[in-house]
């Protein structure tokens, strides 16, 4: 008898409708003999009405009180759900974020799970109920309702998942898992049965938005088995573990890729101490994130060019910055571009095995497609190019490395 | 300094430029130097739609989850509310029921409160915050939500009132008062600048509903100063206190009166103890609920004739119900009439004075309105007459008595 959490996101409860069905799946699960807790999100569209209503009222909305408004969209779906439940004949108890004891940090709108009490969940399992509980919410010490951000009930139902210490925390979602790369890019990509920890990290943070990042970092930390299956088809979905089988393969993961990035260069900087954290200071004082980076020795002695990456969004605001920053610091030029987007290439296997980075920029170098940028660490290569090469490049090294056959 | 709870029902916070109307009456109460806290219902058509959402998955809806569904009406009311405190410069905080811990019996969708924890609201207040509470909910002893029943936020707020032994109840409304009688029937009705505890009791129960019964019972009983005023319109309203001033003049308070009343009679049974027992028992165990009851002694010797009156609605099932009973008690006769209405004299001046009873059914002769029943209690007379005379006997009635004119 296994304990499973399982989490369904806003689209998998968007109606009446699809709630009676997770429902069905719910009692499908505890009928072959599971102990099953259920996290939720807001039904799909519930939260984007209740930022509307705040904004009609305040702008910015105060961030305690945006908190007791939001997370009254999950506590109607766990509500609802427990109903249709019960309605099956299948005994079931809802919980919001405070009553089961999701204990946070007071960061308001983007609060942190410290601990879950897993008491009152116990005993109502041991009753042979299922539970379902309110994603995305959580309380702090004071008794503030906060919540965890935007999408934040995987990192809910994760949470759950390692204070139970459930067999499998199975994340339910509009994907039936997790694919060697985009398949509206490259349609021969093949979904993944198995992927690591560390692969899976890099594939989201990448962009590959199937898992919020923080519920992967947070599986990871607490060794809970994460599984990405569909909402709507039947199948088992891709398994987050932490076995490295066959690195000897040297196995690829898959393709991810990050549009809507931005390229940042300032030219003939002073090659001293200090000066990278006089560049990025002031571009992170401003709340830009950034994210690659790389320093080169410069043509000229003594100095430096030096790049990074931005969100799109965030790229005049940036450039801006930059200016002023490159006028103190005497720099020589000041180069901007924001038509480029990052593609990587990620797996364990490139660990133990030389070569991959040779036969990627090869395969994209018979393609015509020139790399402004790379970016490595253990387990990914990350290369800037532009942006129409995005589709080019994805499927020639989908290709190259033969990822749309199982290995 | 004074210290007033306030409340504001559906449709006062019934749309964003409503709630911001209510943030400005707030403001400025609590410029006035008088510390403030806020009762608030769910936005009007809110918890309709939230029943509609549950009735679509569950019929009846599991009364545990209902109460979860619902109680998430108020609490976005209460959130929006602060911030548009907030946005206003006046510092608020918002609990809901849970939260500032207003302890219920575990009685779902009708629980009723126990205790209320002022501590946490106190606080707030001594901090110059105005705190807006939830109403209509609470929470039981386990921590599981409850509800109070539609119209529960007039009791919430009184209770509140209480813990906080606050100076004033303030219950704002869509009409500015209680008056003499519906002024849609009589327009020279008037309003009350004040009425008592005993016949603020009967007006509301005689279908006055301005007030829900159970918040003004709960008043008297806390000895909470209440008052109605309008959300809409400037204005004292009407103070619903515990002095009974001049007395002598044989004060009339106002005209009440029930339409949808339907009257059932049994005649001949044997008079015998139990026999009301044995007449109203299975009426009340099908769940109706008996308004007036008279009996007479009949005609014939030991026997006696029986009438009440119940809900409209409830008629055809009473009479289903009395037929039977007529037939096991060997009764002679059964006999209903759905097309009557009941019509009250309210005021604790008749305590003192004789003869109102009289010049009231003088007044209701000249008009030639025959009386089918009368009930009195203490401070009230009611009469039943048939339907067609309503308008005309609660005209009658407010002539004979001068209530147009200030005593």
């Amino acid at each position: 008898m296994a304990l499973i959490v399982q989490k369904y996101g806003g689209t998998s409860v968007g109606s009446v409708e699809r709630i009676q069905a997770v429902a069905e799946k719910v009692k499908q699960a505890r009928d072959r003999g599971d102990r099953i807790v259920v996290v939720v999100s807001a039904m799909s569209g519930e939260t984007d009405r209740l930022i509307g209503l705040a904004r009609a009222i305040q702008q910015p909305p105060a961030p305690r009180e945006l908190d007791v408004l939001l997370s009254t969209g999950e506590q109607v779906t766990i509500a609802l759900l427990a109903m249709a439940l019960d309605a099956l004949g299948c005994p079931a108890r809802s919980y919001t974020g405070a009553q089961v004891q999701v204990l946070t940090d007071s960061a308001h709108n983007k609060a942190r799970i410290r601990d879950i009490a897993g008491a009152r969940v116990q005993a109502d399992l041991d009753a042979g109920r299922v539970v379902v509980v309110a994603g995305f919410q959580g309380i702090d010490e004071h008794g503030n309702i906060t919540t965890l951000g935007r999408g934040g009930s995987d990192t809910s139902a994760v949470a759950m998942a390692a204070a139970l210490n459930a067999d499998e925390c199975q994340i339910y979602t509009d994907v039936d898992g997790v694919y060697t790369t985009d398949p509206r890019i490259e349609p021969r990509a093949r979904k993944l049965p198995r992927i690591t920890f560390e692969e899976m990290l890099e594939m989201a943070s990448l962009g590959s938005k199937v898992l919020q990042i923080r519920s992967v970092e947070f599986a990871g930390k607490y060794k809970v088995p994460l599984r990405v299956l569909s909402s709507f088809q039947e199948g088992s979905g891709t398994l987050i573990s932490f076995e490295e089988e066959n690195v000897e393969e040297a196995k690829i993961a898959g393709i991810a890729f990050a549009k809507d990035e931005a390229k940042l260069t300032i030219l003939g900087v002073p090659d001293q101490p200090g000066v990278a954290h006089k560049i990025l200071g002031p571009i992170s004082d401003a709340n830009i994130e950034v994210d690659m980076i790389v320093q080169n020795v410069a043509a000229h002695e003594q100095t430096t060019d030096f790049t990074f990456t931005v969100h799109r969004n965030d790229y005049t605001k940036a450039m801006d910055i930059l200016r002023a920053t490159a006028e103190s610091l005497s720099a020589r030029e000041v180069l901007g571009d924001e038509k480029i987007v990052k593609i990587s290439l990620v797996g364990v296997g490139m660990r133990s095995h030389a070569g991959i980075a040779t036969r990627m920029f090869e395969a994209l170098a018979r393609e015509g497609i020139n790399i402004r940028m790379i970016s490595t660490s253990e387990i990914k290569i990350s290369v800037v190019v532009d942006e129409r090469y995005l589709e080019l490049g994805v499927r020639a090294l989908h290709e190259a490395f033969d990822l749309a056959n199982a290995d």
